[in-house]
């Protein structure tokens, strides 16, 4: 993040970014619901509640970073993306059902629907949830995403470390020791950089293994992702503040609730909304190197700060 | 299995199989534990779980599989066997952590010790699975594994299909399925394959991978795993049946006790023990097309029917 950085977000291109993200999702969800296996070999019941994990409501914004980073570049291939998109959001999918278990965050509500514990039982919940972060990492090894097996291997490491024990496990189980503890603003940053920022990079990341990117333009990208994570990650704290749970589609108040050090607790709301948008106007200028193909991109940033759900 | 290819399995050599079994195990613990990240950055508590989960006793049958079966190549490169072995444990140790959990299994005692989630909790003991899982994709995607990154994506596409709804996620999903159901010979023997019998194919198949193995080389593995996948279930049935609990180092007659249908309650105590000889030598007669390099693995297939834990 960096001041000099900042730049006016409503000079942006604004137009159709919503029908964008809505048609990226769709293609993803397509690609999801061909990828996932049915009829499993473990039965209707471990199927369906993969299916209702993965394609439940949500605004798939990871895929879409992954669409639009990989789109930056002529030298992606054709297939590969969508099926990278796909994967990573088995990841994400996982983690939210293993995070909603009773013995995690026990959540009953998740993107307005019964969690999927709810919905189903607890152990076909820590079944579904295994057997999604399996699957993303089969989708990468095979040949349709990318006919290059070093590129393929590349995408597996990355997602690998992004979600593992030093990536997103790692940020849950930062969170778990937090409980009771007063963490700081650097502290904070640290979890949300493993628990949601190192998925949200990911998403860039891969665009720029796909695309062939060289150094600069991946590195780029990486301080683009870099500061739209923390962006999006204050932006939920405010969410979490001020949201209505009717519109969030979770419950909202959950943290100050349970006592957990935020960003809107320690910046307080006004000071918390003034850094998201320094952040988005940061994250923008990242972009500067790139032509109109990254207005999806640009149009994130702004959008990660502004939605109300 | 085909009682044509029967052969007496007292002809097999055996001494210093033992050794050669603790030997690997010690292998592969070494290498676990310099693979796990340490210290992880998810903190302390996550990282002291995956240790726990990964390193405790066992026999490393699995990992005994994949350097067995590599062992058989000259091609095999000399880091890689050891490497997936630490992957495959990974995966059946992550697997073993989660079906404790008190929403499957709800076991207290594993190998002797006090299970993952009750050493430390629950949210851990999920935690930690999903970490074990990810390592080991992560483990076998770097180029140490292997130098031919096409190499390493045959190893991750089969250990994915191999571990997900498709294989041991999918038997376990049965299994929740089956309970209070009556399963007859057939649906066990499905259910099994994937459950336990999945990951041991993987071992195998791996060696053949590493080892560039020819297709009627990595045919006669792949019938020499299925056939001891099977024997190794039925030896379990057995134990689960007259073991005692402080020797086999977990509950003994719970299947019994949960009214599931076992391949002992089917077949009858001494039809089971017939049956698995006679599937050990079926594995047996499948390495004759390989010298002395297969005894470990030929070993391996009376090993796994006399154990008494």
């Amino acid at each position: 993040m960096s001041d000099a950085r900042a730049i006016r977000l409503d000079n942006l291109p604004k137009a159709g970014f919503e029908d964008r993200l809505k048609l990226a999702a769709r293609t993803v969800d397509g690609a999801l619901a061909e990828l996932l296996p049915r009829p499993a070999k473990g039965g209707p019941r471990l199927n369906e509640a993969m299916l209702y994990a993965v394609l439940g409501p949500g605004k798939r914004l990871r895929p879409f970073l992954v669409l639009e980073s990989a789109g930056l570049f002529a030298a992606a291939p054709p297939r590969g993306p969508v099926r990278v998109a796909a994967a990573l959001e088995c990841i994400h999918a996982y983690s939210l059902v293993h995070d909603d278990l009773p013995c995690m965050d026990d959540d009953d509500l998740r993107r307005g629907r019964p969690t999927v514990h709810r919905a189903f039982d607890e152990a076909t919940a820590v079944l579904a949830g295994d057997g999604l972060l399996t699957m993303a990492f089969e989708i990468l090894a095979a040949a349709e995403t990318d006919a290059d097996p070093a590129i393929r291997c590349r995408l597996i490491a990355a997602l690998a470390q992004a979600s593992g024990a030093n990536g997103m496990v790692g940020g849950q189980a930062m969170d778990l020791a937090a409980e009771g503890q007063t963490l700081d603003l650097e502290q904070i940053k640290t979890l949300q950089d493993l628990k949601t920022g190192a998925l949200i990079s990911f998403g860039c990341e891969a665009g720029a293994i796909l695309g062939r990117a060289n150094p600069d333009e991946a590195a780029a990208l990486a301080g683009y992702a870099r500061d739209l994570g923390l962006a999006f990650q204050i932006a939920d704290d405010i969410l979490d503040t001020v949201g209505d749970a009717a519109e969030v589609g979770k419950a909202t108040g959950k943290d100050a609730d349970a006592g957990k050090a935020t960003f809107v607790s320690i910046l307080g709301l006004d000071q918390a909304r003034i850094e998201a948008q320094k952040l988005a106007s940061s994250a923008v200028a990242w972009l500067d190197r790139f032509d109109f193909r990254a207005d999806g991109l640009r149009s994130v940033a702004e959008f990660v700060v502004e939605r109300r759900a």
